[in-house]
C-alpha cells in the first residue's frame, strides 16, 4: 500500500449562479469523498479534479460580450479559462486547508467524453461524479454525465446523488 | 469524523468451484475495497458483508441428496446456512487478519432485490459490488445485479469489475 489512492473528481460551475460557484452536485460530491473515504488519512490519497467546459454552448453565454472579430473569441476562451481556474481554486484551497494533495484541471469538449477519455490517459484508481438525481422525464433532456461514465469509464466509478433536501426547486437547476 | 464508514459488500459463492469459495468477482471486489480505500486506515472502517442465497434455484442443486420429505429440504436448507456461513468465513477471517471490523449476515431471495433491501434497512454509506463484465450478449441470460444495485439501492454504490486476466474462458464463470 504504499502507492496513494488516486480519486478522479469531475467538477462543474453552478447552472444557477455560474462561474466561480460549484455546482451543489460537485460540491456534494466532494464532501462525501472527504468526510467517507478520504478522512483524517490524508496522506493516503490524492484528488485529481477534472473540471470539462463546453465550448460555446449557445454562444451567448454572457450578454454584455460583443464578437466582432477573431481575437475577441481569442479573449472569450481565455476568460473562460480563468473563470475555469476559480472554480478549481474552490476545490484546491479545501485540499489545501484539509491537508490533501491534489492536482486539478481543465478540458473541453463533451464532459462525459472527456472524462472517460481523462481517464483512459490518467489511470485513477476510481472515479467520483456527483448527479442531479433527475427523473426519467428531465434525464431525456439533459442527459446523465454520471449513467454514461458508469457504463464507460474504464475504472470504478461512485456517483455521489445530491441530497433531497439541497435539490433545488427545478431539479435541472444545480 | 467520529463514525466509522460503513461499508456493505454483497459477496457470492464461486459458480465453478460452488461453496465455500468466494467468486472471483466478489473477492476482487472485497480485495479492491481494503487496497484502495481502508487501507492502513482500519479503525476508520466497518465491513459489512452480505451474502444473498437464491432459494432452491432449479431444485436439485446437489446430486447426490433425494428429497422424500418436508424434513429433507428442512436439512437441505440447514446445510446450505452453513455453507453461506463458511463463505462468509473466508471474509471475516480476512478481515480479523488485517485487524478491520466487520459483520456478516445471510439473507435469501432474489440478490438484487435483498441486497436494495438490506441498504434501506443498514444505511451503509456506500455498497461495493463485483461484476464479472459481462457482454451484452451474455447480460440477457444471466442478469446483473451490480446494474440493478447502482440504480436502485438508496446509497451511493461502487462497482468492481473482474480484471481481464483473472476472467474465466466462459465469462459467466465465476
Amino acid at each position: 500500500m504504499g502507492e496513494v489512492t488516486r480519486i478522479m473528481v469531475a467538477v462543474n460551475q453552478s447552472s444557477l449562479k455560474g462561474y466561480p460557484h460549484p455546482s451543489i452536485s460537485s460540491k456534494g460530491a466532494f464532501e462525501w469523498t472527504i468526510k467517507k473515504i478520504v478522512r483524517h488519512n490524508v496522506a493516503s490519497f490524492n484528488l485529481l479534479f477534472l473540471h470539462v467546459q463546453v465550448p460555446d454552448e449557445d454562444g451567448f453565454d454572457d450578454m454584455d460580450s460583443i464578437y466582432a472579430s477573431p481575437d475577441d473569441f481569442k479573449r472569450m476562451k481565455q476568460r473562460d479559462r480563468i473563470r475555469g481556474a476559480h472554480l478549481l481554486e474552490y476545490f484546491v484551497n479545501k485540499c489545501h486547508e484539509i491537508g490533501v494533495g491534489c492536482q486539478a484541471w481543465i478540458k473541453h469538449g463533451d464532459p462525459k467524453e472527456v472524462i472517460c477519455h481523462e481517464v483512459k490517459r490518467v489511470h485513477p484508481d476510481f472515479l467520483v461524479v456527483g448527479s442531479r438525481g433527475l427523473g426519467p422525464f428531465q434525464k431525456v433532456f439533459v442527459g446523465t454525465v454520471s449513467e454514461f461514465c458508469v457504463k464507460h469509464a474504464e475504472c470504478p466509478v461512485i456517483t455521489i446523488k445530491r441530497k433531497a433536501d439541497e435539490t433545488p426547486q427545478d431539479p435541472v437547476d444545480d
